[in-house]
């Protein structure tokens, strides 16, 4: 039943009408309240007490069918890759050779991997939780599709805020007189995928030992430098990957999501090495990728330079590490490459083309903002899980 | 899946168990939080920004099965007196005369009412919420009975939440490892039922005019004196009364709830008023009645002072007015009705039988109090919705 009128209108309509958007306002807010999309207070960050909304959209962001199953059919291959990936010391050590250079970061973590692998740690199982993040990207000539913007395989979150959002989204669309989009809203409940990977992983551990022996190691965070606030952090993490717990996700696939794997897996001929059998799956990877170029030391690298300082406005230059936000566009590009050009620094960042979105008029609500109306860019995000598991 | 231990165990240990409750407090403040069961914050009252869990106990309280389907059969019992009793001018009239001389607020109330019914306003659609509340009576020979304690027939509260407290509860009972508790715990949607009441109502007014028409009055407040702050909120309850509008309750039905009227209808006799062929309806409104006594000035009134006087620790002495709070106990009861027992004044208030219920042990969580296990009283409520519905 809608409040305002009998007849259904648009949603471009509706975006422009501010009365009703007003209206729609605090409805919106107690529907993301009640549906338990929510988050902890900036003031009060670990009080259990209060909440407030997590930010959210007024409207769901239209994604074309077709991109939006085939981000799911690809996942599994991604799943795959992930995990094929982590396992290939040599890959991993080549790859990640010129950025653990630079990067210390990068470099701490990747002595913690040499370490446990040197020790030989026997672990049977091993949970994956991780997102791959794709945009729609507008090709001149009016076609669209899928770009992976990166793949998380560490504290890939939203999963829960996600499973919840669908209903919030359904509720204002009724409320604004939209029914014939409430009907196109998907279910969505990644939240329930995630919990069966570490139900999984949980059940294979299978200890009877009650008491303080932990199954699963979950990481939450620690893929950011100020995680790890001191040199104990440093041996926590040694410690829980030595340990025969179930790591979620274990070193060497925290060390398959970085950047700069991402960007040697969309060079020609390297998806290959990992599926040599399997041209399909190979082809349906390569199709999300936009292109990526290295700016290692070399030819190669100063072919990259060259044409990222022709065409800033083609590319994001962006830095290897995890966390994001840091990203550079534009004229900052020219302005960045020109002072790292000749140096090793410029390894600790890769280039990438820079994806096309046609931005969507939107209102974003965000605890204590007022509320505006926005060009958006979204991204989509399709979760996958999975376990391995190994018979010693 | 429990936390702690792989055997289920008994409540009881439960409840003494310091850490393991400690442990669930978090995760029963998420869940209430995760699952809607809020309420604004105290100290930001109006801020559509932030939330916290409205106050629950950390257990379900048990109620016997036999006694949970009394009270809701009784309910559509009890629907149809307040129906009664609400059309009913002569009733109304002479049983609130007593209170209307020393409760100022309930006069003010009544006055309205007259001025409404002399002016002949046609009111073709009412609909009624109400609830009615019971404690669990354990008498001195080990049986246990429904007692109701009041019914409240406007802004009766707390549908929303109970409707979502139910998974809240599911979801501590599995955690603290009590799986055949969490099986006990009944589906519970009242929020359905007050809903679909005020469609019906919505749907029966039927106005086919767009824009400003009010269709429905619902009162959220206008039961206590401190709700009318002005003339001005005298001047609109009696505009809403006069319009056209389905009210929710209308002022007869408001008043029908008053202590005075509950009391009038457990005196022997004036139930079969109402249900004049109907010995069976009569039998079951009146098997959850506890003793009620007039205090109004002459004889039976001064039987009931004395009564009181004798026993104070059998009777509650209770103010007429809606609201609740100000319940007067044991030698209170005697300080207030020395004072009183020669002036009219006494009619203010009603002497009832005290209920002797059971007090269960188990933990309140309320924002920013301190988690205590305490000895709690209990109330189980009966939720009604009817829609009255004349062709004129």
């Amino acid at each position: 039943m809608s409040l305002f009128s009998a007849m259904s209108v648009k949603r471009e309509d509706v975006l422009k009408d501010e009365n009703l958007i007003k209206n729609i306002e605090e409805i919106a807010k107690d529907a993301a309240l009640l549906h338990g999309v929510l988050m902890r207070t900036k003031e009060t960050p670990n009080s259990p007490e209060v909440v407030s909304y997590a930010p959210f959209t007024l409207f769901p962001t239209p994604v074309p069918k077709a991109l939006f199953y085939q981000a799911l059919a690809v996942q599994t291959h991604f799943n795959r890759l992930v995990d094929r990936v982590s396992q290939n010391a040599a890959f991993l050590e080549e790859t990640l050779a010129s950025t653990i250079k630079v990067d210390s970061f990068t470099a701490r973590l990747f002595n913690i991997y040499k370490q446990v692998q040197q020790e030989n740690h026997p672990q049977s199982i091993v949970v994956g939780l991780n997102r791959s993040d794709y945009m729609l990207d507008h090709s001149p000539d009016g076609g669209t599709s899928l770009k992976q913007i990166e793949i998380n395989t560490i504290a890939a979150s939203f999963g829960g805020l996600a499973s919840r959002t669908a209903d919030v989204h359904r509720h204002i669309l009724k409320v604004a007189n939209l029914p014939e989009e409430c009907k196109h809203v998907v279910d969505n409940n990644p939240a329930a995928g995630l919990a069966r990977g570490l139900a999984k992983a949980w059940e294979l551990y299978g200890s009877e030992r009650d008491g303080h022996e932990v199954a699963i190691v979950y990481f939450r965070n620690g893929y950011m430098p100020q995680n790890y606030t001191s040199e104990q952090s440093w041996e926590a993490r040694l410690m829980m990957e030595r340990s025969l717990a179930v790591k979620c996700p274990d070193i060497s696939t925290h060390l398959a999501g970085t950047k700069k794997v991402q960007q040697e897996l969309a060079r020609p001929g390297v998806l290959e090495r990992f599926f040599p059998d399997e041209p399909e799956t190979v082809a349906q990877i390569q199709a999300t990728f936009a292109g990526l170029y290295t700016l290692d030391m070399g030819e190669e690298g100063d072919k990259t330079v060259a044409m990222a300082l022709a065409n800033p406005d083609q590319y994001v230059l962006k830095p290897q590490r995890e966390g994001g936000g840091n990203n550079i566009y534009g004229n900052e590009i020219c302005q960045v490459l020109e002072n790292l050009k000749n140096s090793s620094e410029r390894t600790a960042y890769i280039l990438m083309d820079k994806i096309q979105p046609v931005p969507v008029q939107n209102y974003l609500l965000r605890p204590g903002a007022p509320l505006k109306l926005s060009s958006c860019l979204s991204e989509v995000g399709a979760f996958g899980a999975y376990v391995r598991f190994l018979f010693f």
